[in-house]
């Protein structure tokens, strides 16, 4: 384990996606959006996913000189074509249009197609919430999840995040993956030598498993709800509405289609679609109240689910984004820690590009 | 167990509201939501709420002379007080000036106050897709759910649908509650004799309980996800998610204020808002890809998600909104069976009433 400052990943990834093409300020806007989930304490969505990009990227299956384009559009709605780039710079264009969309019919929706991943999805909701709207953000992901009954990989941990801006320190930004657990839980359960509970995985019967190594021997991801008895049917159709709003609608791929991420996976014959999707959105709150109003009312709103009654007088109730939001000051103080593994990676990628920490 | 024709019940039910003081008109709008309900398998939110609205009318709790309008907008936003009304009657009114919000701006988004229940989300949705637009439809409901790490109630089983036209028989109509099961289930539970797996409730302390008698304990449903360890923050933050944008965005009672269905139930003092609230929204497609286009790849991903390699041979993987369409259909050939419970309540407003099945 070594521990970084934000600036100093910030500064590496910058000069890893100028190396490999990107413009400085498409480079500077994806080690940003990438850096945001470091300091937010995802870290399966930082700098440990720039091994990824590179490899995408030597796969040629990312055109990092990408111009992004709107292809259709309908006042408060619009397509955007991200001609095969890096979804942490084409969401982040699509996000300011959505927004000035937003401000002009109130409400802005974006669809786009021929992306790639796009980081944590909380990141692009958050540019709303910012400047005090309420924004939407989604996208598809590597198939990984079976749909109830199935035993095949037909959707991704696809996420969907939703951020309120607030009078608190934080805005309430609420942002799930909607399988039961991310593939980072996994990893970290092995480190630590710890079970795992019957319901976040199945084996390639689609049965139920505690087995930890269960997804190199053909295993799937639950979808939320875990076991068809305690409602996996509603993880199931959250993942499928993802799929559907990203992909279906905006004429990216979809279902066991979408694009892995891991570039030794090939891509599937017959695709119907064009990359991987996203689906955005902004709503300006004047138009259902008063903006002060509202804020004053999330604030209440938070005020009463951190003082609801507690199972344990010792354990804290969190509202959306309160962790992540006290994760960020932690580590904008005392670094970003980043396990061995990954500083091999980003060491590797430093010595071919000529780059130093 | 008596079986009865959607004809028969939607007569009866219009006779009820018009009892109440319903005008013909609102009558017959609240009756057939009622009783989508019913033919769609819905049984807990069709008939067999109608003692429940009686009862709130009786408590002076509904208002069957509302007038809902709109009382704040910006193009694409808009708010509607719902005057105290039925849910069943202010949320087609506020769907409808929805629909004509996307047709001139791409998309339309309402935010309700001052409503009370609304039946089946899916229902509202539905009226999108039946014109070929995208529907979205959420309101929150009694607090009976607790956030992860609180035994307090404050969360409804705040259901969220989303529907999509297809060219198949039916449209894709996702529409789920984010409680891990729905009380009716437990009541089935029961009647059958069956056991409940641990994940579904939790007892007066906040604990996992087994015991299928725990709700009349002062226990509560667990959020989707059922326990900590399976992610049941994920169903906390959705639950959420539906109670800020259909209250806390609207200027409804939102939390543990939020007026609860059975009238015996007092509201709790210093409320933040007015009456229960409902989120709405419609977003037309051609703005994101040509229409038809967009229906054939619903299509094709139907077709893929039902060829998706089966767990067991035998068991049929569904897509949404397809079971309630199979039951429609069965329903409306062989009618619909009402439990004895249901048609006593029935019997007895018919009595007061003088009304006749």
């Amino acid at each position: 384990m070594s521990v970084f400052s934000a600036n100093q990943l910030q500064g590496f990834a910058i000069s890893v996606f100028e190396s490999i093409g990107c413009s400085s300020k498409d480079a500077a806007t994806a080690a940003a959006v990438l850096v945001s989930a470091d300091l937010r304490g995802i870290d399966s969505h930082g700098v440990s996913r720039l091994k990824g990009y590179v490899g995408l990227y030597d796969a040629g299956r990312i055109n990092t000189k990408a111009m992004p384009k709107i292809v259709r559009e309908n006042k408060s709605t619009f397509n955007v074509d991200g001609d095969g780039g890096l979804g942490l710079v084409v969401a982040p264009f699509a996000m300011q249009e959505t927004l000035k969309r937003a401000e002009t019919y109130g409400s802005g929706w974006c669809a786009i197609q021929n992306s790639n991943h796009f980081g944590i999805a909380g990141e692009h909701a958050m540019q709303a919430s910012k400047r005090k709207m309420i924004g939407i953000a989604m996208t598809n992901a590597t198939p990984f999840v079976p749909p109830t009954f199935s035993k095949q990989a037909m959707l991704g941990t696809n996420p969907m995040a939703w951020a309120f801006p607030s009078g608190k320190k934080f805005d309430l930004v609420i942002d799930l993956a909607t399988a039961a657990v991310a593939r980072g839980k996994l990893e970290i359960a092995k480190r630590e030598g710890k079970d795992i509970p019957k319901g976040w995985v199945v084996d390639k019967d689609g049965l139920p498993s505690t087995d930890i190594d269960v997804l190199e021997k053909g295993g799937l991801l639950s979808p939320l709800g875990s076991l068809e008895e305690l409602g996996s049917h509603k993880g199931y159709v959250l993942a499928g509405l993802v799929d559907i709003l990203t992909a279906v609608l905006s004429g990216a791929n979809y279902g066991p289609w979408v694009p892995p991420f891991v570039p030794y996976l090939p891509l599937l014959p017959n695709l119907p679609g064009s990359g991987l999707g996203h689906f955005l959105g902004a709503m300006e709150i004047d138009g259902f109240r008063p903006k002060e109003e509202f804020i004053a009312h999330i604030d209440n709103w938070i005020d009463a689910f951190k003082s609801a009654e507690r199972i344990n007088a010792d354990q804290e109730i969190f509202v959306p984004g309160e962790i992540e939001y006290n994760m960020e000051e932690e580590r904008k103080v005392n670094g970003i820690p980043v396990n061995n593994k990954v500083v091999q990676d980003l060491e590797a990628l430093g010595k071919r590009f000529g780059i130093s920490m």
